[in-house]
């Protein structure tokens, strides 16, 4: 597992299926993202930037929901010291990045544990085989090694997190990168069924979840030139600043051509960073300049260290002044779980209701 | 899965475990039953017996929990109103058969969802080659169905009920019969594992369960002579009576030796039913009159009747009365599921904290 984000995109892209006849209502907005590691810039141009604008952009939604999955990061993190400064380092990072939680539910998924209890119904509702085909499953188990239960159940707590939260009577659009589809597939799956299993006949208990693939997104090379992951340990931090991120961006592979040389642009990693990072004129400046010859790898390096640090210094002030006070990180995400809380407990008391799991007590 | 209670015996009985060194406090009390059919003769003899006289008996104990495993029943049954009826009719046949809840906690399974939670953390700490090891769903495998992901995480639901209400400082004392030993040894392992990696230099988070295997029980033949059990079809219910109990009785198979023949009462269905309901004398007689000749299979089934119709005479009187005045039943319900709310809180509260899963927020 990695950080990245499990969701993204925008939510005006088109949906690859016609709603549900049923799903008449305004759609709600579901994503996630797994305190797994320290948030890069492939993160961020992969999914924060999106979350973040979708946050922003309230139109045609009703509530949306972007939860901090600290359950799923059990799955390979046990440390509790670090889980919990990672799950807060997500909280202050998006928010020194622009998330505005006026506009969205930015919440722990532990704070609401009621997708626990609907992670049970669902695994009673699911066949192995089917928990079995799980993509992070099967690579894990492809790679040799020993996948815990928790891995192999993660799509089905995953159908939780999308299901928990949502109206009925409307679609919830779940934006993801083309990767996540099939988790979203088996979401969908379990809504669907569920619905037949318990209410045949009924209004829909669960809300059938939409997935929302996002425009492919440029892959964003890592420093040694592979796809950018923490576990290749070729990241470049969002956060990091001075000499260690002058340091990190000066040692991007690059080939040895000699600095009067003319150059490929399109073949090398500085420049595709450069690319995300510059707007279209200034991008095709410095293609122009690589393409002369007398223009280094080290001035690309320089170039693309100064956008870096402009694109974020906003953000990075945010962040000191934010992490100087975290009771007001620890308010948004108590407001926001208390949003989640409340659409959680009635999704269950329906859950409940409608599988004979409620007493007279609750 | 069988209506069968899951736990049941005498804490009395030696423990095959030495208790771990930490465990120095006095022991609890758990025992659970799956609401997933009518309570017959069988789960009388097998399990509810030793539950309501391990309710009683509460020498060597702190708190005694029992519970009526509705999470648990959903792997199987997909019918709101008859799991809601079966849940109830559990607690209404245990208070009727003499379960003294004010000195133990009965409740719903469903009432306590922190066991959920628990389940999932758990779930990340148990290889999946494991599960698949579960005595349950190798069988389900074995016999070419399909299992679903509830029965694959059976064990582990389980092991959340066992470990969710103890003391750490002091063993759980679990009850079973010896074909659910494994089960507990998952508990027991999820225990120290859980406690190795969340807490290697610290007090214990969760405490380490041992199981009471109870003395044998002599197999209570069905009415074909099969051990009795819902899925043969063969059972005797508790609270059957009049007319259906005496068709049930006089339907059990014999062989077809003539009234007047000596009959062997050890090889006959009606004596093995009769020797766990009379007193040792009566049953010594009436193998005598077995042995004599004379003394006819008819005969044997109305004696049986007779035992049958007094031993829960009682029982019978008192669930009429109760089932006159559901409120009470649903009070004690509600009683037990506070006290086990109680202890749940308090482990859960100590696994997030251990986890990282604890935020500021709860």
């Amino acid at each position: 597992m990695e950080a990245a984000p499990t969701t993204s995109a925008s939510p005006d892209a088109p949906s690859p299926d016609a709603p549900s006849p049923e799903a008449s209502g305004v759609p709600s907005l579901l994503s996630g993202i797994q305190p797994s590691g320290t948030l890069h810039i492939g993160n961020y141009f992969g999914a924060i930037r999106q979350h973040i604008a979708n946050a922003a952009n309230t139109e045609g939604r009703t509530d949306a929901f972007f939860f901090i999955a600290n359950y799923h990061a059990l799955t390979s993190l046990r440390d509790a010291e670090r889980l919990r400064q990672l799950t807060f380092d997500v909280a202050l990072d998006y928010l020194a990045l622009g998330f505005d939680p006026t506009n969205a539910h930015l919440f722990v998924q532990s704070d609401v544990p009621e997708v626990t209890e609907l992670t049970w119904v669902f695994l009673t509702l699911t066949p192995v085989s089917q928990l079995e085909k799980g993509v992070s499953y099967k690579d894990k188990v492809a790679q040799g090694l020993s996948a815990n239960g928790g891995l192999l159940a993660y799509p089905i707590l995953q159908a939780a997190d999308i299901l928990a939260y949502g109206d009925p009577s409307a679609p919830v659009l779940v934006p993801v990168g083309a990767d996540q589809k099939q988790n979203i597939e088996i979401a969908r799956d379990l809504a669907i069924r569920f619905n037949n299993v318990f209410a045949p006949e009924a209004e829909p208990i669960l809300p059938v979840p939409e997935a929302r693939i996002m425009e492919e997104v440029a892959i964003v090379p890592g420093i040694d030139g592979r796809k950018m992951s923490k576990s290749y340990g070729n990241t470049i931090p969002i956060f990091e600043e001075g000499k260690a991120l002058k340091k990190i961006i000066m040692s991007i592979v690059t080939d040895s051509t000699p600095l009067e040389d003319p150059k490929d642009p399109e073949t090398d990693n500085v420049f595709a960073l450069i690319k995300l990072f510059a707007g279209g004129d200034e991008a095709a400046e410095i293609a122009e300049s690589y393409r002369a010859g007398g223009y280094g790898y080290g001035h690309a390096k320089k170039a693309l260290l100064g956008m870096v640090e402009k694109q974020f210094a906003e953000a990075r002030e945010r962040r000191r002044e934010l992490a100087a006070r975290p009771d007001d990180v620890w308010d948004v995400l108590r407001q926001g779980a208390t949003a989640a809380q409340e659409a959680a407990a009635a999704t269950l008391s329906r859950v409940r209701e409608a599988t004979g799991l409620a007493t007279t007590i609750r």
